[in-house]
C-alpha cells in the first residue's frame, strides 16, 4: 500500500509531464533614451515561482522574461526581452506550440512615442513625453486561443479589484484570472508573499489567505491541472 | 628591508584611515503612478565598487544607494533611496560630516509634476506625462563645499563627452570628474568594466583603457588621495 501511495505522489507530482507551458514575468522597460525608461515595480518573483512550479509537476516551461535579477530555475528554457514588443514577438512565436499560458508579466500599456537617440540634457524646467499604446498581448491571446489551450492573466490593481479583473478576464477572453490589490500589505511587488483571488470563466471567485508566492504558484498549478482534466 | 616595505604597502593600504567618505550609486526611480516609474540603467556597479575601494584604504563610508541588486560590501553603512528627492535628503543630511563625496549615482533629473495616486488604467490611445526638473544635488553640494571637503562627479554621456563633462566639472564646482560615453562598447551600464576619462580642476585630462570597474574604482581612490595630499 505504501509503495502504492508514493508511486501515486510520484505521478501526481508530474501531472503536466507533456505540457507546454509558456509563463511570462517581471516588468517591461520602454526606452525614453539611451539611459532612462519607463518600468514597473514587478520583481519577477510570482512569475519565477510559477516557471518552477509548472516544472516540478513536469511541464516544458519557456518562461519569457523582463529585466529581473532572479536566478532561472533548473530545466528551464528562458528568452530574455525588454519592451512590450519584444515580449510580444517571442510570446507569439511560441503561442501555436504550447497548450498552457500564464501571462504573469506585468508589460507596459504605453510607450514613449520618440525615445531620443541622445541622453536627453537637463534644459527646460518641464519636460512633456508623448506616450503610445502598446499592443495588448493577452487580448491577441485570447484571439487566437485554440479550444486546447488555456489562458491565465494577471490583473495588479490598486482600486476596484474585482470589478477591473472581471472585465479583463471577458474582454481577454482568458480562462482564470489571478487578481491582487498591490496596495495591501503583504501582497504585491518584490516581496516574498501575495494575497489574490482567482477569478474563473464560469463567475467563481475563490479568495486566497496571505500566502507565500510560491505557495500561490503551487496552488494555481494545481487549478491549472484540474481545469485541464475539466475540459477534455 | 621585506618588513619595512610590507609596513609600508599595510600604510599605504590605509590611506583613507580617519576619512570619512559618502559614496553615492545606482539610478533613482521618480513614480507615475503606485505601479509604474522613470527608471534609469544605472546598475549601482560603479558606485558599489568605489564604497569597496575606499573601505579597504581604511575610510568611513556611507553609502547612499538607489535601488540596486548588489551585496553592500562588508564594513559600510547603506542608506537606500528611491527618488532623487530623498536621495538629496540623505546626501544634505551628511555632507557637512565627510571629507570626500563621490556622487557616482544617476540621478533623474525630471520626475513627473503629478503622480497618479491609483494605477492609470490603458484607456486613451496616448497619454501625456508632465516632467519637472528634480533639484541639482551635485550643484548644491558644489556650493555649500568647505575647502577641506573634495567633490568627485560622474557624466555618463551619448554624445560630445568632454564638452558635456567639462562644463558639469565648472558649473558644479567639482574638484574631479569621471567621463564616460555610455554607448562605447566596453562602458556604461549594467556591466562589469567601464573606459573613463578623468577630467581634472586644472584641466588635465588622462585617458583610463577598458578596465573593470573594480579597477576604476581603486584608480579613483588613488587619484583622490593623491589631491588630498597635494591640498593639505
Amino acid at each position: 500500500i505504501i509503495v502504492e501511495k508514493v508511486l501515486e505522489l510520484l505521478k501526481n507530482n508530474q501531472q503536466l509531464s507533456g505540457k507546454r507551458v509558456l509563463i511570462t514575468a517581471a516588468g517591461t522597460r520602454e526606452p525614453i533614451d539611451p539611459v532612462r525608461y519607463i518600468g514597473n515595480r514587478s520583481s519577477g518573483k510570482m512569475g519565477y515561482a510559477l516557471a518552477e512550479a509548472a516544472a516540478v509537476r513536469g511541464a516544458e516551461v519557456l518562461l519569457v522574461s523582463g529585466p529581473s535579477n532572479l536566478a532561472v530555475p533548473p530545466g528551464i528554457t528562458v528568452k530574455r526581452v525588454e519592451t512590450a514588443a519584444q515580449m510580444r514577438d517571442a510570446v507569439l512565436a511560441e503561442f501555436d506550440n504550447v497548450d498552457i499560458v500564464i501571462k504573469a508579466a506585468a508589460v507596459a500599456d504605453y510607450r514613449p512615442e520618440l525615445p531620443s537617440e541622445q541622453k536627453i540634457k537637463k534644459s527646460d524646467n518641464t519636460l512633456t513625453i508623448t506616450l503610445i499604446k502598446n499592443p495588448d498581448i493577452l487580448r491577441e491571446l485570447g484571439e487566437k486561443k485554440k479550444p486546447h489551450q488555456l489562458l491565465i492573466g494577471f490583473a495588479a490593481e490598486t482600486q476596484d479589484l474585482l470589478v477591473h479583473a472581471r472585465e479583463k478576464l471577458i474582454k481577454k477572453n482568458l480562462d482564470l484570472i489571478v487578481a491582487n490589490d498591490v496596495t495591501l500589505p503583504g501582497a504585491g511587488f518584490n516581496i516574498d508573499t501575495n494575497i489574490v483571488k482567482l477569478i474563473h470563466k464560469n463567475g467563481d471567485i475563490e479568495e486566497l489567505p496571505q500566502l507565500s508566492k510560491k505557495q500561490v504558484a503551487e496552488i494555481l498549478i494545481d487549478k491549472i491541472y484540474a481545469m485541464m482534466t475539466k475540459s477534455t
